[in-house]
């Protein structure tokens, strides 16, 4: 990267020195085609991950998007955006917003073998973390797991479809699971694909080129009105466009599958109304609107890195820690504040102006 | 109205010179206590008609912000909200942005007899028009009705409900329909009114106490839902917060009054998905989304003031004009441009980052 665009984005505020276990710089914004994200640790560039396009109606979207061509359809995962990188010979995990990320940095020792860095030391993993990471549901049955979608060749460009499925075997990673390989016009195949990944409650597909040049995402109204049922509860904490946008995502879909109107219609207003119901009755109350976490670290101080980073609208308050071998198990919440205080307003009886 | 206010809030760009009909100032914003909407005409003030509170429950709403009291419920009526005002000997009619509004004034003219102003030349009426107007939905049955809702007594303090009852039924003019008398802590009788309104399909009640110097609105979740049904089809010309409250207030008042859950949600999922779908099949079909209304005027200048003052994102078109008698029939739509461009875009396939 050139050392101009840097000192560029420094001073108009686009990038930030940041130091914490490393010394680096990130952008806050993009800046001049380098993406929002990227972090830079002297002259170890850790591309930001861009965000992949999403297409409404699969037919269309599919022959305007990508070229003939065959594709691998992957489990679209919803999980923790993250990047791993060795950093002089250690492993090293960034967020999706390039923060060093001290959960991602001691998970991402674990789960990605040494060897794999010593093959590849100027590649970086692009994966989604699910379990018991500081951002998405508790497990049960696992702690953390990790689906590597994408191998940055260090320059921003990713590998193939079949030689990255190679490499994660070799090194025992996984892959977000495959749901299969078709030629990019197949609209039948991938139109029973599509219904499939809807009975299936899983979130979506992503389409990619087998040669990884071509991709996009495509989701399922289940996973929409999912999303929506789980958002609902924190009304005022999420943005109105994440509500706005699964809407009309999952009458499109409905309508091009042609799939019950009715059924889709119910559960759609369910996610709203059950959601936003039992955080009424809890702000009626006077209970704060929360949702719980957990995490199973080594390094203790990983705690007061979540903390640092998490947003200020949100409350954190840890319920309790406990050790297990040479572990230590934090359960904690996170206090929706813009949601419990209105609520409980509004509840109370507090009159508003529109 | 004190001139160096005038002045401060012109130079400040909340207030506006506008010459029409009439030379006026009019408040784009609120500025030191002068309401958004109020109008100047020499030293002739048309206040603002204030945005009246609105409780999301209906016990605790109305202990907290009606004193007890003798009140009136009236029925909410969903229309063009408009002021009507004597200036000079003639009648003449705002909107409720503060525009002289030459459709409402020639209805007004109709509307209002001559007396009533001859009686009070320095009141204003407050009202809302529903029918043939450039706002809301064509009426087979009459041209226009005016439900004056409240009088100013000309300096921005409206005249007690009696009073105002019995002013309008001198003059023939019509009051918002009265659902009834109750004591503001009377609250069996009052959710008795709430469901039966709720049951007929209306759109809410304004409380009043007889006084008129309190007074709060609250809505049902039908008409909530019903106005989501009606402008989901506008999508994105529509802001999103107008879907976010319709849907909380629903769950509020569903949860209040223990009505059938699943009967609501099933019209709020509907709501949102039949008014998508229908202008996504016509955004498929490459058509413009667009809205029918109709005005029947004696004026036909009125057209170049309505295609003026409207927003620059919706179209206007003439559909026909007929004349009737003295008067002219125009039927036009409002073709809803930021929606059928994204949805039209959407349907053809266009990828987009969230």
């Amino acid at each position: 990267m050139e050392l101009k665009l840097v000192r560029e984005a420094l001073k108009k505020g686009r990038a930030e020195k940041l130091k914490e276990d490393l010394e680096y710089v990130r952008f806050k914004n993009s800046h001049k085609g380098i993406e929002r994200g990227t972090a830079l640790v002297r002259d170890q560039v850790v591309w930001g991950y861009p965000h992949i396009k999403r297409i409404f109606t699969l037919e269309k979207g599919l022959s305007r998007n990508i070229p003939p061509c065959v594709m691998y359809a992957e489990e679209k995962i919803d999980g923790f955006n993250v990047r791993i990188a060795n950093i002089k010979g250690k492993t090293y995990g960034f967020s999706r917003g390039g923060f060093l990320d001290s959960f991602v940095t001691e998970k991402s020792r674990e789960l990605v073998p040494g060897e794999f860095f010593k093959e590849y030391p100027g590649n970086v993993l692009c994966g989604e973390m699910i379990g018991n990471t500081p951002y998405t549901s508790p497990a049960d049955d696992f702690d953390v797991k990790l689906y590597i979608f994408d191998i940055d060749e260090g320059d921003g460009s990713y590998i193939g479809c079949d030689e990255r499925y190679r490499i994660l075997k070799e090194y025992g990673m996984e892959s977000p699971p495959v749901l299969g390989k078709y030629n990019s016009d197949d609209y039948d195949e991938l139109r029973r694909l599509a219904r499939s990944i809807n009975k299936g409650k899983k979130e979506g597909m992503v389409l990619k080129s087998i040669d990884r040049r071509h991709i996009v995402k495509y989701v399922t109204p289940s996973s929409d009105i999912e999303d929506i049922s789980e958002a609902s509860g924190q009304f005022f904490d999420i943005s109105k466009g994440f509500f706005h946008q699964r809407i009309l995502r999952s009458a499109f879909f409905v309508d091009d599958f042609g799939l019950d109107r009715d059924k889709y219609a119910l559960q759609l207003g369910k996610a709203f109304h059950k959601g936003l119901t039992n955080s009424i009755r809890k702000a009626k109350k006077g209970g704060e609107i929360a949702e719980e976490f957990e995490i199973l670290v080594k390094d203790t101080g990983i705690w007061d890195d979540i903390e640092k980073h998490m947003s200020k609208d949100i409350g954190l308050q840890v319920l309790w820690k406990r050790r297990e071998k040479n572990r230590t198990r934090i359960r904690f919440q996170k206090v929706y504040r813009k949601t419990s205080r209105k609520l409980v307003s509004y509840a109370g009886g507090k009159a508003v102006t529109d």
